[in-house]
């Protein structure tokens, strides 16, 4: 009887080798059977099979034979095959991250746009999504300089909001930053914004297209130090990992 | 001419009505390759396609024609077609999220745990990661009594670690929160926790099985107001939403 190629995991997992996979489906469905019986019979937990875009053809063996999906990407598919009822299956990403930035130029006025696709004309901050494996401070800086051409410096992450039921289900978290302008020549990115530009402080918040959302972070950004940036010796590097704290004096 | 059902979006993409497949892979590759040249005489940048588990026997026929994966999970799989080679495809969720609970009792106590599964004994705080739709606050309460028996309820956001190179090579993030303890009485949960207890303050700060991030993280903790949970009148709902700001006062 032939085998299929595996490694097994500290958790009672087996992780199926996939260069051990047979091309023709008849005979890798037969192989997996015989595999999976073993496992069976080893008491095992769960299965893992992973199946790069080019072995596309046998994702309908392995699901004939009680695979679910675990997740995807534009390289290929996570499977994966519980042979206990409870087995533990990690899980996969739930959330993505995005940041404004909140900026005051010497004038006490700040930097709002407007978007181009609206419901409702609001006066909003510049910002955007993080890019897979970016920082927060990074990212907010990077936006509003492709948004509005401003060039920045992160100074604090002074509030965020988390929400459910944003994109394919999933969750959203929207960190606002204090930014300090390092340049004042407005270039507006056509695509998505329409209008962006420097509004005195005191007529941003009172002004009837702010929605209160933005009032109250403005406000609470303006007001308070925040959590700044921060590093811990031996623990991480600045590439991997940033770290915000509130400051302690 | 036979088509497959489908809808325009907003950005120039066509949405695939998953109903309209035929069951059959070689008339559905007909079909498809009929759809696909139509929608490039449309002048359209983007096809989605969603396969639910039981049509797992079509995502061959689809990336033979140039589809590749988007997101998977355990209810199917999403595929897409770059008509332009530079459509815009919105990404997937790239976070996980963890919580973790800074709890110091009436007398200066603070409760710790350490980990069955360690490389290197060190004193942690209790806490774990947010379950999908969860909210932050509600996540730490729910892992500290899990984890250690201790009810407790959320008083502020204080810190936070943003971690590249996760799991599945996703990021994570990790929030330190003060929680007010409302009971005294630890039951450890045994499976991943070896040892459970409330240690003074000073001893944990200074114990040599104190790693110097949890130093400083309890640090802050203790001695920052940080960020509270507040809502604003119209935005989302305290089931959707949880927001965190520094306080005014």
């Amino acid at each position: 009887m032939n085998f299929l190629t595996y490694e097994l995991n500290p958790f009672g997992g087996a992780v199926l080798d996939e260069n051990s996979f047979p091309e023709d489906p008849a005979y890798f469905n037969k192989v997996l059977g015989d595999t999976i019986t073993d496992f069976r019979t080893q008491g095992l937990q769960l299965v893992w099979m992973y199946l790069p875009l080019k072995l596309s053809p046998l994702i309908h063996t392995a699901v004939s034979q009680g695979f679910i999906y675990h997740h995807a990407n534009e390289e290929g598919l996570q499977l994966i095959l519980k042979l206990q009822p409870d087995a533990f299956v990690p899980g996969y990403a739930t959330h993505y991250l995005g940041a404004g930035g909140v900026l005051i130029d010497e004038q006490n006025r700040i930097l709002v746009i407007q978007e181009k696709h609206h419901t409702r004309r609001h006066y909003k901050l510049p910002g955007g999504a993080l890019e897979p494996g970016e920082h927060i401070a990074d990212a907010v800086v990077r936006e509003v300089l492709e948004e509005t051409g401003i060039k920045s410096e992160f100074i604090s992450l002074n509030c965020f909001r988390h929400w459910h039921g944003y994109r394919y289900g999933m969750s959203d978290i929207y960190f606002v930053c204090r930014l300090k302008p390092l340049s004042s020549e407005i270039t507006i990115e056509t695509s998505e914004i329409s209008e962006a530009h420097w509004m005195p402080l005191e007529e941003y918040l009172n002004h009837p297209d702010t929605h209160p959302f933005n009032r109250k972070i403005v406000t609470t950004t303006v007001n308070t130090p925040g959590l700044s940036l921060d590093q811990i010796e031996d623990y991480g590097t600045p590439e991997s990992h940033e770290m915000f704290f509130a400051s302690l004096d």
